[in-house]
């Protein structure tokens, strides 16, 4: 029997083998992981999300266990549009559409917006995940470099001289992997070449919220609507990284022109997101609880991120570079010289700890010598004893 | 800006405006649904899901809340082994993979198995979010009749003669939205054909459990496994109709060969499955629940049905025919002579009654005068207006 071909060949650019190993690894006893972008499971907010279950089955049973609308949970949506003017953006709720994470709000746009051969730009680096949703969907995927101001903008305008482009795909704040967050400046260019150029920006903000500072910058969306039309960008979040990610509740705000097509397209996919978790995100936000929440999330992962950073600098500051992430998950390093870092995990591992090597998040002019940390997960202790362990493995 | 073009004709074919409209009138008060294939929530296990929510919150809080494994739930894959046993179907846990809903199952599956062009061949009338998925895909759908005893195997036959085939999709027990069953003798010679001609079939089975006597056919993914490979055939199936739909909480046993393209798009589309519903399924089949809940559907349905097939033939037998359902959420109906059902569904909404006209499950050589009534939602007392409401409407 041959199945093969087709699908064969456009999973094939995914390395899925690699990451799949990659996870076991991660989770073998004894192992210190700075791989995954898995929240810390001591910060879950046990009481509140207790307290919210409660309230789910005495009082919403129903909504909980029965089919729900495609487009989600009525009450919770009338809740994002709140939660969504916190961050700067205006939105109804009828814009909204709920999604298990945002992993699957990036999948149904892809679908949406893609069309075989169609050219999307990403970052480099990038979501990894991105790449292989852009795979599914035989995007063409051009990608343009970044630095520690986000995504170099000018090479977006140059690239656009000779390409037509359908998208960008970018994850403005605090990226994922780079750690990386736009700058003002260019987060207003960005906008002015969507308009000109009529291409939709995809913005990815799962980790906007999670700032070590009071800084903030836009999200592309207000910049967007500031400037007069919300139609060249899709912005999408999470309650994975703030709340809980086994919830699996995303949501995106829709321009006026995809709402139907993304809505079709949920249905066919699986109906709707998951009703007992809508209404038990939807009760959890009735509690007040979010913002402190959140709040002890930025405190404990500033902490651990500064440790993190702390130690690299002192036992591996000859060795590595790296800029000092302002929120979000992920440290973003690179070897100062040559090095393959996708090799160097094997040694890693055998010492007990393992990152997720650079090259995985290239569609193109992968750079072998960098690397991605994250520190949400491992303990101040375990973050200490990693970098004893990566210094031992060199 | 002109983002028309593929998907639009992509979606075209859907109608999915007529299907919206129809379900946000069922949902107007006074109206009597017998419409959407909804479950009762009158029958849900108020006190078992209660005590299976408690459980969670209580032992399994991490594993409910924070992420999990693409192919899900450990302990609740080894649980879905016995369930599968209990209905002749013998697999393991490692060909299986958790889904949001047995909607996503299809979804997934046919992303796998389908480059377009593809003929897949489904029966006539069949499932219509499966026509969506397969128009999603850029399958080539085709078309067998059925009859009361389902699927017309001989027209595949023939069909076989001239056509090469990817896959067959079919809901072979308790079928939607025909309510009928395959024979033993057209499941033999079903798996048969797949095994000469080399193709998948998509066994889709959310109501098998539903049965209305004692009687049982074989799954055929049972029937393959006894011919001796399992390879040909993909079953899934569903909590939705036997606990509760708002949960999402589907399966799909694989064959071998497909088990890691499965996984892989499944990462891509949304990582996994709901980790809260995972683990609260888990916790309920520990209580032993599942066998008499599904007694207490079986006997409900089969009360409904019996009065609403008893109406039926008392108030409109001189002017439709249809075949008494063994099991299942639907009868299939229709007019004795030429009658579009569609443009009726304006004047029985008028007297306050909706169901779904039958062309909407076809994909070629629509049947008008067709229609289906699903008699779960409700009451007995509703399934005798409604019949009354239908006689006023002619």
């Amino acid at each position: 029997m041959s199945h093969s071909s087709y699908l064969a060949h456009r999973i094939q650019a995914l390395q899925p083998s690699a990451i799949r190993e990659l996870l076991k690894h991660s989770k073998m006893p004894g192992v210190i992981s700075l791989a995954g972008g898995i929240p810390s499971s001591e910060l879950f907010d046990t009481e509140g999300l207790g307290i919210a279950t409660q309230k789910v089955v005495a009082e919403n049973f129903n909504d909980a266990f029965q089919y729900g609308l495609t487009e989600g949970n009525q009450q919770l949506r009338q809740q994002l549009v709140g939660l969504c003017q916190e961050r700067g953006i205006s939105t109804t709720d009828d814009r909204l559409l709920i999604t298990s994470g945002s992993q699957q709000a990036l999948d149904l746009l892809m679908r949406a917006l893609v069309n075989p051969g169609d050219v999307f730009v990403v970052e480099r680096p990038t979501y990894l995940a991105t790449l292989q949703i852009l795979s599914l969907n035989e995007a063409q995927v051009k990608s343009v470099g970044s630095d520690e101001h986000g995504m170099i903008v000018d090479e977006l305008e140059a690239l656009l001289k000779t390409t037509r482009i359908k998208g960008v795909y970018i994850v403005p704040t605090f990226g994922n992997p780079s750690g990386a967050t736009l700058s003002a400046s260019r987060r207003e260019k960005l906008i002015k070449l969507a308009e000109e150029h009529h291409f939709v920006i995809v913005e990815d903000d799962p980790y906007g919220a999670i700032s070590f500072t009071e800084a903030r910058e836009k999200t592309l969306l207000q910049v967007a609507t500031e400037r007069g039309s919300q139609e060249n960008v899709v912005y999408t979040s999470t309650f994975s990284k703030i709340l809980a990610p086994g919830l699996r509740v995303g949501w995106i705000v829709l321009p006026e022109w995809m709402k139907q097509k993304v809505a079709i397209i949920k249905q066919a996919t699986d109906l709707h997101a998951n009703s007992f978790t809508q209404s038990l995100v939807s009760a959890y936000l009735t509690l007040e609880r979010l913002n402190p929440q959140i709040e002890l999330i930025r405190e404990a992962y500033k902490k651990k991120c500064l440790s993190l950073s702390k130690h690299l600098q002192q036992e591996l500051g000859e060795h590595i570079t790296f800029n000092q992430p302002q929120g979000g998950m992920f440290l973003w390093a690179a070897f100062r010289y040559q090095f393959d870092t996708t090799r160097w995990l094997q040694q890693t591992l055998e010492k007990g700890v393992v990152y997720v090597p650079g090259e995985f998040f290239f569609s193109d002019n992968a750079d072998k010598k960098t690397l991605r940390f994250s520190y949400a997960t491992a303990t101040e202790e375990q973050l200490y004893d990693a970098v004893q362990r990566l210094k031992a493995a060199l």
